[in-house]
């Protein structure tokens, strides 16, 4: 049985190169059916060309669906979203909609993905709003999952709630870690520490722990994102948006140092020729496309986002992670903490029967 | 003429040695008088042990003040600036407070630090909460102030307009930025991006472009604090003070990885050895403590919060700032500052003759 998933074909930087190998290497190493979407006019031609020179080619089970549009990186997501009917977004989220698809994958404009998916899919039973996750790698194996990453700019204690049991949800059954360890994002391990938001939500999650979270584990820190100390770590869409950009810029501005650094003498040449699979290990080792992009959690559908940047690699792992995330059934997970969490305590009323 | 500037002597992880080498450093290199705070039966005799060893050691203008007590690192700030009157904290801000010093340092508990700094310096005229900033090195030799990291975990508006303009005399006095670029951060570059209290900021600061902020940039993100194009980047003291705490643990996760991996065979340790002038350069150039330590904007005094792990080059450099700050009269450009944003806008009622 392969899982159908849909690939926005004009998401990323470079597109629709990358999505198109990337989507060939899936095809090949995963049980996926993927529905490329974009202009078939430009999508049909390269797809097939690939195909054409690639061994089996023609026997992998990718096709092209036709959208006449797509959203531009730099395009006002609240405006595409409105006025582009037939992007390859809304094509491809109207796939999953109707039951055709069970991901959807675009390294995209993350805003209007975002937007688009809302609007498309709904959010799912007893979610109030999505969240944005994102998977960061520490080098150990134990990559740490930070949300909300930008999907609630002023998020309340109900809903960092909501993403702490949806993060949960997403490290065990997409991530593997059998007990989460969950945090909540803040400036010092005392309760006393944090501001008004944070200082509401920790008693809510503490009472959580045990029934409905496995291991809460109070406050943590900027520094436990990467120290293997938590598994998930939440906060509000505007602080860890800010916290995930930052963490990209200060990646960016050393790889290029070291970079600089390396090339700066003959001798450090020389040495940096030596260490060169070092080098490779370390930066696959630190690679975010490794967990395959961020999923936004609460919608009714697996829908990945990758960075615009995105290479072969990176599709091809946010198309194997939309695929384990449809196949573990983690929305359906959802509802059913959902329910349990507002059956037994007073955040909402619970439902009736 | 010497500066006179106060240095607690058992701040840091590992006091007093890195206080005792850093102010023997200083003294020698920069024009300051250095009033070492702390037990004296402690720092007197390590003190003196490390001037005898030092050439013409017995000449430099290093003095130990005497202060019963002292706030340890995982101490609760308010608890302990409360219970310990004597504290060397305490003991060393007096003395700025009562004209004997001019600048003051510590590598201690920074909550403590600036609790006990507001308490007993107080507050500039005009600025409404201090403001905590952090300088944070990109490698290219154009630093950028991020303000407020954690002095004000629920600012308002008025709070961030204080910290541009107090960041901006920051940059210009201190890191001789002539004409400083400031930036709000935020979650993306229009100005519809934010959170309520950016999107209620952004057109405050908008408004004082020109005639009291040379350059605003607008929003920036969190990339703007490493890729050189802002010199300031002002925000709420919780967000600033979780990305803060996220560069810190993204760079101490990188600098370890790196260590492994340069040490995972032979050929690489090979090529790590020859490229180990390099390596230092790089270290240098990304390193914090080249900056001095964290300024707290605002109080009547200078005040400088390094590192808890600060070795006796971070404790240098932060006096050396400290002496700078003074010397560069920032207080009073503050004052000024402050008086003319009264003068011009409606922010608060202008000071009546």
């Amino acid at each position: 049985m392969l899982t159908d998933i849909v690939l926005d074909g004009m998401g990323s930087d470079r597109a629709p190169e990358p999505e198109i190998r990337g989507a060939v290497q899936a095809a090949r190493q995963f049980p996926v059916r993927i529905h490329l979407v974009g202009p078939r006019e430009r999508l049909q031609p390269a797809l097939s060309q690939y195909l054409a020179q690639s061994p089996g080619g023609d026997r992998l089970p990718i096709h092209v669906v036709h959208a006449s549009e797509w959203i531009g990186m730099d395009e006002k997501a609240a405006q595409a979203v409105r006025s582009k009917k037939d992007s390859s977004m809304r094509v491809g989220l109207k796939l999953v909609r109707d039951g055709q698809a069970r991901g959807f994958v675009t390294a995209g404009n993350t805003g209007a993905a975002m937007a688009t998916a809302k609007m498309v899919l709904g959010t799912l039973e007893g979610v109030d709003r999505p969240s944005l996750a994102t998977v960061l790698p520490n080098g150990r194996g134990t990559p740490c999952v930070l949300l909300d990453v930008g999907a609630n700019v002023d998020s309340d204690p109900h809903n960092l709630v909501q993403s702490a049991l949806m993060g949960q949800i997403y490290a065990r059954n997409v991530l593997g870690v059998a007990k989460p360890r969950v945090g909540l994002l803040s400036i010092g391990e005392e309760d006393s520490k944090g501001n008004a938001l944070s200082r509401e939500t920790l008693p809510l999650l503490r009472a959580l722990h045990g029934e409905h979270l496995y291991h809460f584990l109070g406050n943590v820190e900027g520094r436990d994102l990467f120290n293997g100390h938590c598994d998930v770590a939440v906060c509000d869409g505007f602080v860890g948006n800010v916290a995930l950009k930052t963490i990209e810029g200060l990646g960016r501005m050393v790889s290029d140092s070291l970079k600089d650094t390396l090339k700066s003498t003959i001798t450090s040449q020389v040495g940096a020729l030596l260490s060169r699979r070092a080098f490779r290990n370390f930066k696959k080792k630190l690679d975010p496309s490794e967990f395959g992009g961020a999923p936004l959690l609460g919608v009714r559908g697996a829908c990945i986002i990758g960075h615009g940047s995105s290479n072969d690699c990176a599709i091809l792992n946010a198309i194997r992670v939309a695929s384990e995330f449809a196949e573990a059934d983690v929305n359906r997970h959802i509802e059913s903490a959902m329910r349990r969490v507002a059956a037994s305590t007073s955040l909402e009323a619970a439902p009736v029967s």
